[in-house]
């Protein structure tokens, strides 16, 4: 029999961040108005300069600087009208002293001219004849041809999840496809002789499969695809059987439940009959969260999370969502919002604390409410907005005192 | 002719709500697997308590909190064994006084059990005797029948997005489809003789159509599904028959570019020109997007927004979207975050003003960077974090000031 080291969770990290460094997704192509959430998976480029050409940010007239020197609403100067610009179309006229072109908000600027006056600061005398009642300084109300933009700028890194944003970047600089990672392929399995799906006639006795949706719907939040959901018995030609199709169809497996040392362990015996399958984690110094399993089988990773739901769900977020993460190079980052804690709350020493907490506002700013009692309250978990982390070196919580909270939802701030 | 007054944002707001609040979108039935991210249209009620039965919550023996009354490890309790408690199936057995039963993390208690003692505390001596070194409280280490949820509890409300515990929460009560809002509708068109797709040659004097794509990206972060998407030339009969098609697929039209007073607005003249087509909005007080116009042809509403980026982003920010929410009964609520602004920001008397900001983290905290400058950047636009909103009877902003910046991201806190 071999013994395993409970490990730090950076330990932890450490190993499962290493081999994701290793590993990586296929790439495919992408059309740019289905790219929205997609992670990038290559560094885009800009092929053109925007604007492509000198704009007016005005409506009014494009003139030469010089001639508007001390033009006053007494003293106005009197250029000639030289056509309009036609939104659309090069212009191909070249504005010279004393001469004075129509261009609207969004137009090309005539060759000559430097500078844009707006229409409020004009008067039209005649069909070719305009009054100037204002100067204007050297480039105003322009934007010059790559102000915005520089033909060969990067406008989307590698590893970028694609925002509304960036799809309108991407539109303007010509991009109409680009290179996403494919969604990482997930299979789920819940384990335990208990477990029944959400469908279908309940036994006393038996409980419903929670853990396999809430995985689930993090998954898919995340990006992610679930190509299999199943629930195994404890029984290990059964699981056996699960994490074999699992493999197949995968690139990431997560179990849940069946984690425990006792009897009904598994997980490890079934990593371990895979060739090549390997444990790398059993047992980290977190709580909840202390049974996890790593293992890889085929340069595939098998996470077996607790069977408890919260535990479940926290592990999830601090050691498989970083994996997911990095394995598509998206380093996204935590959401964080500093809360006052409603109530003390007990650390364990040695160990991680993660409790969830669910925020609300009062007067004086965010209030972080621990989930605790009788563990794994799952209809109070359905109302968490994210979890504090009490290191292992650190005290307990008092009662007021100001927490980070980690919110489940990632931004890009 | 008819003349327009500008309104504000709020009574747009109402107009545009009031007309929402009438309007309404067709449920449909999802499997739980896939409603990550839906706007759930009833309210769920759980159809069992949770748990269904008394479980331990530790593994151990199920006793009578009587029977150990004063045990300690030099005087234990000696109790007799009764079989175990599978996992899974119910336990039929009873315990009686001077009774134990093993069982495990999760299992049912048997009838007459009151209390849960963890094995830690115990030893078993022989197949049927087991020793108990420490007393229990009545009800210690079991959650009973319905402690986590009630038969007939409302586990989800009408209008919540589901979230990944949500799922985890309605698996764990049975329930394995529900209703949720059909994803709206929405067609997206982008006007000006001078936009082309973000595809294909580009002439000198066109610009990419970088509106369409953002407002695609927008829609689709909301849960909205682009329908349509077209590029119309600055002609009235090519508008007509574009929101015309639009009309026939969509439930929201959103049109951008072309609602600037101007020889060249048809916008007005197209919604006018449906039957029963009204004018609801045309002109909003706010900086950027003063020129917008919302109208409502056959129930469906349509919005013009101006065709500048960041004004067309930004109205859809604070009108669009919100109308889009309030069509979904879904009450997002806007995550915000107090952020120092790194420079004076102008205001525009009488005109509530928007203005983007890209966040970052100073030593002394959230930093607000205003995206100003030379109107319309897209470049600066895509890092944006949201926005600041300085109301009409405000003054500009000071450097370091501290402002509340609404991020583009909504969250369910």
């Amino acid at each position: 029999m071999q013994f395993f080291k409970i490990i730090t969770l950076n330990e932890a990290m450490d190993q499962v961040m290493t081999i994701a460094n290793t590993q990586g997704l296929e790439s495919e192509r992408v059309a740019l108005l289905s790219s929205h959430g997609r992670v990038c998976s290559e560094n885009v480029y800009s092929k053109v300069d925007i604007p492509s050409f000198d704009r007016s940010t005005v409506d009014g007239y494009a003139v030469k600087v010089k001639d508007l020197a001390g033009a006053t609403d007494s003293i106005p100067a009197m250029l000639t009208l030289k056509g309009d610009s036609i939104m659309g179309e090069a212009t191909c006229y070249v504005i010279e002293s004393g001469q004075a072109m129509y261009v609207p908000t969004g137009g090309m600027l005539p060759e000559g001219a430097d500078g844009m006056v707006m229409i409020e600061h004009t008067e039209k005398i005649s069909e070719d004849m305009v009054l100037i009642y204002h100067p204007v300084a050297f480039g105003e109300n322009i934007i010059y041809c790559g102000d915005d933009l520089k033909r060969e700028q990067l406008i989307l890194s590698h590893g970028k999840r694609v925002s509304a944003y960036d799809m309108g970047l991407l539109a303007g600089a010509g991009i109409g496809e680009l290179s996403v990672y494919k969604k990482i392929r997930v299979a789920v399995l819940s384990t335990g002789d208990e477990i029944i799906d959400c469908n279908g006639p309940m036994n006393l006795g038996q409980i419903r499969d929670i853990n396999g949706y809430s995985l689930a719907g993090a998954i898919t939040a995340l990006g992610g695809e679930v190509v299999f959901k199943d629930i195994v018995k404890d029984d290990m030609a059964a699981l056996r059987e699960s994490v074999n199709k699992a493999l197949e169809m995968a690139d990431v497996i997560i179990l849940s439940g069946g984690s425990s040392v006792g009897t009904r362990d598994f997980t490890q015996r079934v990593i371990e009959s895979f060739e090549g399958g390997k444990i790398l984690v059993h047992g980290i110094s977190i709580k909840p969260g202390k049974p996890t399993i790593v293992g890889r089988v085929q340069d595939k990773m098998i996470f077996g999370l607790p069977g408890h739901p919260t535990a479940s769900a926290l592990v999830f977020e601090v050691l498989v969502r970083p994996y997911m993460e990095k394995l598509s190079r998206h380093e996204a980052k935590a959401m964080e919002i500093v809360a006052k804690v409603t109530e003390s709350v007990h650390s364990s020493p040695g160990r991680d604390t993660f409790i969830m907490v669910t925020l609300f506002k009062a007067q004086e700013g965010w209030m972080a409410k621990p989930i605790l009692g009788k563990s794994g309250l799952i209809s109070l978990m359905a109302g968490a907005s994210g979890y504090i982390h009490i290191k292992s070196d650190q005290e307990g919580l008092y009662k007021e005192e100001e927490v980070v909270v980690t919110l489940f939802k990632r931004g890009e701030i």
